[in-house]
């Protein structure tokens, strides 16, 4: 019982519960539950997540209405309660969770956009981060996330001399973005600071 | 006039018309105008544009609708003309252009959702690329494109040595994306092959 008590989120992005992504995203909820974890999963194409920043996210009224800026509208609405359900569900999912597992096939070297949009919307200023406290400070800081996706070609076609680059390259953006990845990329940016 | 007879199209990704990024945007159009092109702009908020891959991207049956296979579903519905119409719509408009501006803020290392799911849509095999027929010879090949971007941090931050790493670094997903970009990341990747 490894995982005893340890809280685990999964945010699945597969339309399909039959595909290879589903059963990677079935075998984890069954391996870890048999560990002792407790797990959550946002499906999020099931959920109809929506991956649009828009006005939406923020509930009454805005500090300045004339010219919409959404990250500042955000930070706002997060300080004073005020940002959409659906957000909140999921930023409270993960202020629970010890890990976070992305589970996505990779669509045009990153994540799918209704993946993307959870990251955009749910990993917000304020909630995620800072101005200071963001990257290896950030509120995030001391979760772990594991990064779990298919691709559409080969291991080799993914390597430094494959036709399409080492898949390390165009995760780095992904890793950055979790704030809690410490091998790969992730450890060369801290290495530069 | 210089771009004589040119066409562009710019596929725009923020939700305030007086942002800077509007700015930017009506900037190219009034100036490519002067230049003689003939300009067409996606504004991808105004049109409540769809980011999510769902089964409603294809029109009539699916060819298997036991488990559904976003990729293979909608390569299919290429080539039977059966893809949703505001797909169709952004094919016309790229298969016009001779340039493709994205024009976008900075978020999370990347594109926008709603952008990220005009790409991940209207980017679809048979329409974009085959197999074989990709990367440097995909079908958008003699296409120019520009990444024009915004940021919320400063260039020092976006340098080798800053604290988000090198710019470069996390456009060259982007880069490889577009196929038709051959500065930077996207040569390296040339002559790697």
């Amino acid at each position: 019982m490894a995982g005893l008590g340890k809280k685990v989120l999964i945010v699945y992005a597969h339309q399909e519960p039959r595909s290879f992504n589903g059963s990677l995203k079935d075998v984890a909820v069954a391996e870890l539950g048999r560990q002792g974890c407790s797990i959550t999963v946002s499906d999020l194409y099931a959920m109809d997540f929506e991956p649009r920043a828009t006005r939406n996210d923020i509930t009454g009224t805005l500090s300045n209405p004339e010219t919409f800026s959404y990250g500042v509208e955000v930070y706002e609405a997060y300080k004073k309660a005020a940002l959409s359900s659906d957000i909140v569900q999921e930023q409270k999912k993960v202020q629970e969770a010890d890990l976070v597992i992305f589970q996505f096939p990779l669509y045009w070297f990153s994540v799918p956009a209704i993946l993307k949009g959870w990251m955009d919307r749910v990993l917000c200023q304020g909630f995620a981060f800072d101005l200071p406290g963001f990257y290896d400070d950030g509120f995030l800081k001391g979760k772990s996330a594991i990064l779990s996706l298919t691709t559409g070609g080969t291991a080799e076609m993914y390597s430094k001399t494959g036709v399409s680059g080492d898949v390390r390259y165009f995760l780095w953006p992904l890793q950055g973005r979790t704030g809690t990845c410490r091998q790969g990329a992730g450890a060369r940016r801290g290495a530069a600071r």
